[in-house]
């Protein structure tokens, strides 16, 4: 798949079928996420694949109750359009993965990490981003799950403390991938103009005309 | 350009040659970086655009002075390895890219967002890999500058003190792509085997087998 197709057709898929994903596929989809850049070639991630239905149910379990706390900041219409929305796709992947930062991987002196230490979990970021644009054009869906308690999934998967959660990441092959985003496409929210967040030489100054953002002659 | 390719030939490119980039490449690259994912599409990020020499050198200046103080962390041929990593590109780039995260964006009640609210930075950071990705296949060269006070940064383009800024890029012409990454041609550092970074079903528990990471018949 053209990089610009799997850009925009990717999406965060919470509906999968009955199908597993084949090993070699899962291969790829990862030795693309480990190709991401990363400050001073630090590659502070690692991908913990987790198929076990038990572990699967376990922290779906933790995600319900994080769902029912936030509906409650919802209310009505709000409220129904919040619990349809699938924030859980947990159980029906055959795939999680979940994405951590070791943020001593390196040693002490990562190069160009001095002033902004954080860079390593931005790193991480990336890497999650190269994986879910692979696994769209290796026909996979994923989804990624926030709304658990990173230290409880910490804890039952055996990370030890000082390791950062940073994403949790359902798989699956999906029955079709959506045109639009999810929540665009249940009229929750609509996809900001690209002028208004870009600026020019400073905070806020934007442009005056459309920015351009497909070539004249194609 | 194909995705797999675009993610196997990404550099973090520190040299640029003469050229602008065009316009309409720049548009097409952010609304590349546009269109990654957010957690409850809230599309937390601007792009300023620096293409002013002035505010570039401003901005260069800081990071020389960070380099040297990093600089004294490495003594003899580390530090002139360190030294000449070429931490700085600022100057040479037609375009820099301040990419920011405003918190506040979708109001108080994001979806997917309330046990990780940190999950706005990290949707910033895979606006930040689409847009590499867009460069690379664009032909454009990008480096992520990070040995930078934020907060400096920030007071220079009158960026409000509660947005954060996620990452400064520097994007130009490069005259070509490197085969792989800078600080592994450099002997600095060489990428981790994957068998290493994935675990399986709790932490620390890996293959006992190589990952097939390519198709049987390819």
């Amino acid at each position: 798949m053209e990089l610009f197709e799997a850009i925009y057709r990717r999406r965060d898929v919470r509906d999968f079928g009955p199908d597993e994903i084949p090993r070699e596929t899962l291969g790829i989809i990862l030795d693309a996420a480990h190709h991401a850049g990363s400050v001073g070639f630090m590659q502070p991630w690692n991908f913990t694949i987790i198929r076990s239905q038990e572990t699967q149910s376990t922290i779906a379990d933790l995600v319900a109750e994080e769902n029912n706390k936030a509906a409650g900041n919802y209310i009505g219409i709000e409220r129904e359009k919040y619990l349809s929305l699938h924030l859980e796709a947990i159980r029906s992947a055959p795939v999680n993965i979940a994405v951590t930062c070791d943020s001593s991987r390196g040693g002490p002196h990562v190069a160009g990490r001095n002033t902004m230490p954080e860079t390593d979990v931005y790193s991480t970021c990336c890497a999650i981003q190269n994986l879910w644009l692979a696994a769209r054009a290796e026909g996979v869906g994923m989804c990624w799950v926030s709304l658990l308690d990173p230290e409880r999934v910490k804890e039952i998967l055996e990370i030890p403390p000082e390791i950062t959660l940073v994403g949790y990441l359902c798989l699956g092959i999906p029955e079709y991938f959506e045109d639009r985003p999810h929540l665009e496409q249940q009229g929750w929210k609509t996809r900001t103009p690209l002028e208004e967040v870009v600026f020019y030489e400073s905070w806020n100054q934007k442009a005056t005309e459309p920015i351009q953002t497909v070539r004249e002659n194609s």
